[in-house]
């Protein structure tokens, strides 16, 4: 074992602070990293506050990790010392379910082990995330980073890149496809991103007009004001997919009525409350309400790997860790455009 | 011009009644058709009632027809007088639109003309179904119905039969996949007995604790009663496929999470009301929540064909026109073993 330091949350109503903590030494199949960059993502604040019931403390969240290589096991040929490393929001899962063995582990039938708030099944305890100087991972959960991607801003595709990558590939979006994304926040600026450099044309969606500007400049082929009926029913019928990156309760309808027949409406963000679906929607044009969470590490390295030939990285804004608490404030008024990115030497500076 | 009589409503608030009216004379392309029988549909009862705020009156109902062919145009070659004929919810579409020009003018860009209630774009005014004497139809909405079935019972097949094959062919029900139905009404019948023949497991879904021998002898594999959470527990993450035929708002996200990864609720069903859907549903296993409604022409003939080869026809009641409003009653209650069809002889008798 090894001692860390981190950023942890004691309770749902205390703030996080510094906090030591042990890691285990690196087995034959670990890769450990000193950890450079870590994005803050919703879930991380869902977390420490125990918003989803669930949480585990203390609580040390953080999946959008990128790093060094600091030591490697004796079975790892993947990686060296010295080299990036990433790490997304799994750590292991069971591996011999039909999802694993397909390369879908985040659907794993015995649930994947989560990089933070997750069962430790090697060390035991719950897996501690990336708001800390180093991490220990195995090699089949660590990626690699092409060289020529920044590596703060490569820090996000880790969770939000991969929750849109994965999406729009499954349902085919690429050239000659009409691809609406609604909601320019962390995850939807990466569906615009990501879907223009897939060769669709790309729709955005918002609620804001002060972001109509930068949804073209990243992507976006139109930008759709969705509270403008008349420029809502212009685009009726006309998507071969819609994702749909809004975690606030909202009107879907509105949304799959714009889809075309077979097409889909695909929610990435999560509301707590269940959204009311219109069934005449889903019958009249036979399309579909499907939901997505994050990707399989096959297709997160092939996401990478995608960013890397586009030069693709996310839009951030770099925080020290002593401020995450304010970085919080402002993300629950979407006030960050369009990731914040924890600079880890922070963290030597406040412990 | 010819006059054929028929049972019509008025209004919303009045009853079906002897009506006569005047057909057009068959031009090249039509079959004229004497019906025969005519299955019942809730679709029936909700337009004569207006219950869908659409209704133009004289309101004369009906798509579930089969009868014989008494005269045919010029161009037909299809059919012959003296052949049996069918028609199901359609007597036109736009046949330019993409969906039309793919075989699915059950999602026509510009509207598929019902069999009633529909824009008549040959004789004008509004379409008149098939509670009625005659009907004159474009051979290329005019069905074959294989000689081994018994007419009366094969009549529902034009509605229900191919509103429930077309989602079980189009979700791919086959040997290997376990299907589920729910609700045990004239859809969920069909649905046992289709996806029972095309060798899925079938599982039905019914509140009813006195439907579950039904359930069996229809095709069913499994009988679950879905207010019993232990049985459906044991269910969880097992289904392919799961179609729903229920109409009244019900949680449809018990269902889903019986779902497997990547597979589809599909209502047939189409409840007034929106209905909730937990996403948490959606995203954790990548289901999806779909919607459909009947099928091609294309794909009636095949499911007819279908249901020649395996000898399927609807579980029916007959009745007399003239106890129309009777059955409406009944149907009302679901106090029907499985789909009432009128005898048309008996319009005759009442006219």
């Amino acid at each position: 074992m090894f001692m860390c330091t981190g950023y942890a949350a004691q309770s749902a109503d205390t703030p996080l602070a510094p906090f030591s903590f042990e890691r285990r030494d690196p087995g034959p199949a670990d890769v450990a990293i000193e950890i450079l960059y870590c994005g803050v993502c919703h879930s991380d604040l869902h977390t420490v506050r125990n918003e989803w019931k669930n949480t585990l403390y203390p609580s040390l969240p953080g999946h959008e990790i990128v790093g060094r290589v600091t030591a490697v096991g004796a079975d790892v040929a993947k990686f060296k010392v010295g080299d990036v490393a990433a790490v997304g929001c799994m750590v292991d899962s069971c591996r011999t379910c039909p999802s694993c063995r397909q390369g879908v582990e985040q659907y794993c039938d015995n649930v994947f082990t989560g990089t933070y708030n997750g069962a430790d099944k090697i060390s035991g305890g719950h897996t501690f995330g990336g708001y800390s100087s180093h991490i220990v991972v195995d090699q089949d959960f660590v990626l690699k980073v092409p060289a020529n991607l920044d590596l703060a801003a490569a820090a996000p595709l880790l969770c939000a890149g991969i929750t849109l990558y994965s999406p729009l590939r499954y349902w085919g979006a690429g050239p000659g496809k009409k691809v609406g994304i609604v909601g320019l926040g962390g995850l939807g600026h990466m569906g615009v991103k990501l879907a223009h450099a897939m060769g669709a044309h790309v729709v955005l969606f918002t609620t804001s007009p002060g972001k109509v500007e930068d949804g073209r400049r990243l992507g976006a082929d139109e930008v759709v004001l969705s509270r403008d009926a008349d420029a809502m029913a212009r685009h009726v019928e006309s998507f071969d997919l819609i994702i749909d990156a809004v975690s606030a309760k909202h009107d879907v309808s509105a949304y799959l009525n714009l889809i075309k027949r077979d097409g889909t409406l695909v929610q990435v963000g999560v509301p707590e409350e269940p959204l009311p679906v219109g069934v005449i929607s889903l019958v009249w044009k036979r399309r579909s309400f499907a939901g997505s969470i994050i990707g399989g590490i096959a297709e997160t390295q092939e996401m990478l790997d995608f960013c890397g030939k586009h030069g693709i990285t996310a839009d951030i804004e770099m925080i020290s860790i002593r401020t995450i608490e304010d970085a919080y404030a402002r993300m629950l008024k979407s006030d960050v455009k369009y990731r914040f990115v924890i600079d880890m030497a922070s963290l030597g500076q406040a412990a």
